[in-house]
């Protein structure tokens, strides 16, 4: 299939990923962007001078003296920059920005030994260490990132030399990891390496990637005293990364096999990674038990452990998964990274089998927490993201030293903004899946353009989503096939939506969240009309921090309320028993967004002069105007409080 | 005066610690104690597998082989046992027991140095670094805790070999501290030497004990850069307490001269420990500005920062304040030893001032966040006192490692239960004040006792307090002395209060939550009934995480509902808005209580199928019983959910 994205929205964010994001991340790394980098928490250890992303690269192939700078896996930064370009030449060429995707290659083609071997921190500080300290070097993490990168830039551009790196790198691995006795018997850390060979396979046909990929799913924690071993034989306080040394084996997911694994524990972003591979995996192999497990996983997470926009981890201890229920908005992590990498984990689900809650958690990473990790200027990036902020909290609170009151230049630990940037560069690939057995097309995202398919079969799908609900499809079937064409109805819409047959209303049952169409004309005109009201949202009551409160939540996009329209503190305000929203587009704000104001109580802030505790007395309310603005456009104009959840009369 | 206790309440918690802390904590000093010692918090450098105070002396004494062990502050552990065993021995001669504080008050005389110093740690690990990195070191802390006890002991049983201790120890440091050309212009990173110099002053009347805690008072935030340039100086890795680092002056109140300091910031425990001491110095040397301060600060914490069972300290990095209103119930700090410490603040206070306000703190700590820190078998103890607990989120959320839901044998840090044995054994301290120039007997605490003033006054209070309300006094004036008879009444019963004269009703204004009497015959016959009714306590809605809650109080009681009387989860009841309380006193419940009742709503729990997050609907409730029990008693039958805070219909 091939895509042209016409999309108002996410043309606008793929611009931005183009015009700005790949120059600034560029100057970023090569550090020449005159910017302050920000410690992604109070944490004095974290190193936060430079990204030397770049340099890294050029010490490691010899073209530059001095040491190596960064976290061990700093190199990622620049191979994510580069899977965001090779998704940008997909859609469009562009020479200039080929040149210095091409040079980097090269650089990265010097810095690989002759083995395949490729980590610049290893090559330049300790070569003597590697594959000796797996808990922490996130090796294999790293070059499976440049496997992504390679493979995405071999098919945007035909590069040979990009997917050979990969190939090298693969086969590194594939002589270094495995049953055989004189071969290492474990796993990296930090998953990755697994959907990247799952990838690698793909593209290259290789069993063997494959066959390692699972080797790497199943090896984890079969033997859980593997890593702590190598720790022990590498010297206990020889730290790569400090601060890790409390971290119990679940923070891995390494603490027992992964079919043992019920619930989503540790580091949310190598959960949802893990999961990515597993996933990517089990449709590979036709691996039922593994597919039972990815939807335990799912489950668990999306069931009692995901935040509303989409966002997991619900704590910065380890950036990590709690326990059930457990999901306080003001000191959550929710990684930009954790939710780009749902995004991954519903894709490869929706291609396993297509049912419409892992499209709806899809959409509701794509239009909120993911994109919530960049400013409209696309230079300004979060790693967390809150649902809840105050300036002041995060400034005195340091159990808050990780929630930012505004989005920064770059992290000292810069994962999300290019991870963002190469997701939104490929969101075209996830609007659609083909089952070629079952002959059908499957339209699961909202998101404009024009598909080609086999037989000639072409989508325009056209709308102004996520602001307007109603979606149009002009399906053409030139040589008359037979198939089926499945539309997502989302999980919000499921109680009323409307097909339009040739401009005539049909009545649609959908099953597991698809309207199944069968298409043996010329040309299908349809037209889905969804239900864009605006909605009270309530969590489970189980989750403690939201009990009495609302989230708003519009189409798939989930509203919050912050300084720069309402009046602080945010919290006084309450939703009355029965309320009228009013929503408007407003072209100017945010770049455009629907906007929704209503009428709410505001109790009367308490004299700062009296007494910290009184009898109790009945809140003195006022009617006010609230406004509510998408939750992803946050904080684009002044600095100040936001909050998600608004409190509900009762 | 001379003041014997009758009291029903206090008399069973001094009993306590005579029959129980005593000897447990001895036995757990001496490492005999068969228990297991917990780690404060999650973190794997805290030594807990002794406590080894005991031996560290025998250690430095010579007496025995070895290193030392725990914490560089370890020996006050066993300087508070000691203290709180001269408050036994002033209320009731034991030989037995006195013989084994003896014995340890010769072992600390022959473990002190010829030149009076004495901090076993760096006799036997590192005599070289003697006051050389007092940021971290304690060692003024740790010697003025010895002091206290050494006075304490003195003055209970004559023992002028203690007193000698002390007054070396304060030699030693006048020596070595100082504005002199050759000493060090510096003060101890933890205070606490400066309250003891000052009580040091009021044993010996020598003065200049008084003026070098003036000096460390003064030198405080003088030179900020003094601990860091120690530190340089010392080395910069060497820490003598890991994990510390990060810290900023601010934790050790020393970013700034005490009377620029605005607001309540740092370690809880050191801020209270400061500002006791400022509160005597300025007493003894009738210093404005001084006490202008203590007021500054005083009015910050309990204005804005104290928790309404007395508790400081909002968040665990560094037990610290954060900003005012931010109190969060299931994070916080609230140690045992910062409440003991606001109790010690309190009656400083007083002691310049007889306020009302002071002595209703006082009142809150003694009966809330101080001995909520034992078990009711003595034996038992919580470092931290949380508002809200649940098992699962102890043991799961690392946030909350220190959040224990069970009280513990023993700690890592052991700082608390002797500081709060110490503080039980000496409450006969806090509940009269005399100013002789007015003339007046200030009785601030109603706890049941007789006692003897100058001039052959003798008052006799008797009541059953904190259960009931009335209290009675009996004034006895055999030389028909005049003199004033001034009786607080509490913040919690302004309101609503009646005396009783003769057994006449009277009326009676308070000034300041005092009643004054002016006493000239011989016998007067007062009662005071106190307002005992149930009330719904509510905090200032700038406190974000109480908004729409109400707390329990009693009298001075603050409750709490748990889970050994209700069904979980806890937060999903609801007080309706017209609640009716029944109150009973239950001599069988919690050894003794008066527990509290009343029919709450409930929200029915949500289906554990259903999904996260769906749209709002009004809550199903059911009118279900409610009970409520004493903060301070509470997780003594079985483990589980706590919370003070309850929502509120409104
Ligand atoms: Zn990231
Ligand atoms: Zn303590």
């Amino acid at each position: 299939k091939n895509i042209l994205l016409t999309d108002k929205f996410w043309k606008r964010y793929r611009d931005l990923v183009k015009k700005k994001m790949i120059p600034y991340q560029w100057s970023v790394m090569n550090d020449q962007a005159d910017i302050k980098i920000t410690k992604e928490r109070g944490d004095h250890r974290i190193p936060s001078e430079k990204s030397h992303a770049v340099a890294n690269f050029e010490i490691a192939a010899g073209k530059q003296k001095g040491g190596h700078y960064g976290y061990v896996f700093q190199d990622t930064d620049a191979y994510k920059w580069l899977e965001a370009v090779a998704y940008l030449l997909t859609a469009e060429p562009d020479r200039q920005l080929q040149k210095v995707a091409d040079r980097l290659v090269d650089l990265i083609a010097d810095a690989q030994q002759d083995d395949g071997y490729l980590v610049t921190f290893f090559i330049i500080e300790a070569p003597e260490r590697k594959f000796k300290r797996l808990k922490q070097s996130h090796e294999l993490y790293s070059m499976g990132h440049y496997i992504e990168a390679g493979i995405a830039y071999y098919e945007a551009t035909g590069s040979q030399k990009a997917l050979n790196i990969a190939k090298r790198m693969a086969d590194c691995i594939h002589e270094h990891f495995g049953p055989g006795k004189e071969q290492i018997h474990g796993f990296d850390g930090h998953p990755e390496i697994e959907l990247a060979l799952a990838k690698l396979y793909e593209a290259t046909g290789n069993e063997q990637y494959l066959e390692l990929a699972r080797y790497f799913l199943y090896q984890r924690g079969q033997d859980p005293q593997f890593l702590d071993r190598q720790i022990e034989a590498d010297g206990a306080d020889r730290h790569l990364i400090a601060g890790m040394e409390g971290f119990p084996l679940s923070y891995y997911q390494a603490d027992q096999p992964i079919l043992d694994q019920k619930t989503a524990e540790g580091h949310a972003v190598r959960v949802a990674y893990l999961c990515t591979g597993m996933a990517h995996v089990a449709k590979l192999t036709h691996d039922d038990r593994l597919y039972e497990a990815c939807k335990r996983l799912w489950k668990n997470i999306v069931g009692k452990r995901m935040y509303i926009t989409g966002g997991i981890g619900a704590t910065s201890v380890g950036e990590s998964f709690t326990f059930d229920y457990d999901l306080p908005n003001d000191t959550m992590y929710c990684e930009t990274c954790a939710s780009v990498a749902m995004s991954f984990f519903a894709r490869r689900m929706l291609e396993i089998e297509p049912k419409g809650e892992y499209a709806d958690v899809l959409e509701k990473e794509l239009f909120n927490s993911t994109i919530s990790g960049v400013s409209l200027d696309g230079e300004h990036f979060f790693y967390v993201n809150p649902l809840e902020v105050s300036k002041e909290a995060s400034q005195k609170d340091p159990g808050k030293s990780h929630v930012m009151f505004e989005r920064q230049n770059w992290f000292g630990c810069a994962c999300c903004p290019p991870n963002l940037a190469r997701l939104i560069a490929s969101v075209d690939q996830y609007i659609y899946t083909v089952d070629p057995e079952e002959k059908t097309i499957y339209s699961h995202q909202f998101i404009a353009n024009r598909a080609s398919f086999e037989q000639g079969i072409t989508i325009e799908q056209s709308n102004n989503y996520p602001w307007d609900g109603t979606i149009s499809y002009t399906v053409s079937n030139p040589e008359k096939a037979r198939f089926k064409f499945s539309v997502r109805i989302p999980g919000w819409s499921a109680q009323c939506y409307d097909f339009y047959l040739s401009g005539k209303k049909i009545s649609k049952e959908a099953h597991n969240g698809y309207a199944i169409f069968d298409v043996t004309d010329e040309r299908l005109e349809l037209e889905l009309k969804l239900d864009m009201r605006v909605r009270e949202m309530q969590a489970d009551n189980h989750v403690k921090t939201n009990l009495n409160k609302v989230a708003i939540q519009r189409g798939p996009i989930i509203y919050c309320m912050e300084e720069a329209d309402n009046t602080t503190p945010l919290n006084l305000y309450q939703l009355p028993k029965e309320v009228f929203f009013t929503e408007n587009y407003e072209p100017d704000l945010l770049r455009g967004v629907v906007a929704i104001e209503a009428d709410a109580l505001r109790d009367e802030p308490d004299d700062a002069d009296a007494s910290l505790y009184h009898e109790y007395q009945q809140a003195k309310k006022q009617m006010k105007r609230v406004r509510f603005i998408p939750y992803y456009a946050w904080i684009n104009r002044k600095s100040g409080e936001m909050q998600v959840w608004t409190r509900k009369a009762d």
